[in-house]
């Protein structure tokens, strides 16, 4: 049986868009497969009581330039997003929705979404930017308002986020290799370690 | 002219603690010197609007776990403060009273506080342990008293906090090397870069 790392993700946060880029290659190196956890940040912060570290002024702006540091060292770009937060709720709900409906296209959605937000600074807050960047990466308006409006993706976004919240996760990205959690993309020495 | 490492720590925090622990040798192996920065994290979260991981429950129980694996890679050892939070006041003043009066003193001190808190899980908040704690380590009461009621260490205590606070300190342990700030033990790689 192939090791496995759960790899819970939002794409309103720049952390788990690092370890987004930098988790395929742990994986293949450790020959692991990455069970993909899509899951509204936002409502996980509402039901543990944590927060975004942005909320501290003083902690966003090191923060930034934390990410930066270690986009560096990973080798990826990254911009801070002007329009952050975003609120990613119909997001996340594409991400589900293409899971569970047609998976193979759900990393190049998710990846389409990052570079927007992560790379590209736009406003994915803007359902016409959110329109056009999904065009781009050759996905069509109606397929996705199909998505975000399935009472069955709904739902299942919904217990995604609190099965999370039951096994302990409070923000993201969170791994689990088995029964070990690790939150931060600043663990995934720790998550390499684990598969080995 | 010797690089240097600022380093801006509190008894109270177990991350510190660590950092305490492995940042002599990153010191020596980069031959920088530390310029340690006794500080109140306390007051440094007020003023802020930060607080402790702990007081998020979720966080709290997994943040233990992320030092006891730091604790293990570092082959140091550390166990939880069944008395935490600890009121670190009068220990931070006696800190900053040694560094000022008998700096080849602090050390020692720190040293004696860090074991009794973060290895042995004595209850530091109880003026009776610490008395004990630091007799053990050659501090007797009268002096101990003596600095932590002394106006002028009061005041430079304050001042070392709120000069962090002013240079974007917002947690436990800061490093700064020249303009450069880096959070966290789990940054001391950063640090090091940045020494070498």
């Amino acid at each position: 049986m192939a090791k496995e790392v759960e790899f819970y993700f939002d794409v309103g946060s720049p952390a788990a868009y690092l370890a987004w880029k930098q988790l395929p290659k742990i994986a293949a190196e450790t020959r692991a497969e990455i069970v993909y956890r899509p899951f509204l940040l936002g409502g996980v912060f509402q039901a543990t009581g944590n927060r975004s570290p942005m909320e501290v002024p003083a902690k966003g702006h090191y923060m930034l330039q934390d990410l930066q540091r270690y986009a560096r060292r990973y080798g990826v770009e990254f911009a801070h997003n002007p329009h952050f937060p975003i609120n990613t709720l119909m997001l996340m709900r594409g991400a589900v929705g293409l899971q569970m409906r047609t998976p193979a296209r759900m990393p190049v959605y998710v990846d389409a979404v990052y570079q927007a937000i992560w790379v590209e600074g736009r406003n994915m807050n803007d359902p016409a930017t959110v329109a056009m960047v999904l065009k781009e990466a050759g996905f069509e308006t109606p397929q996705f308002q199909g998505l975000t409006s399935d009472p069955e993706v709904k739902e299942q976004l919904k217990a995604i986020s609190s099965h999370a919240v039951g096994r302990g996760v409070f923000g993201a990205p969170t791994f689990f290799v088995g029964d070990q959690m690790y939150w931060g993309q600043d663990r995934l020495d720790f998550v390499k370690e684990a598969l080995q």
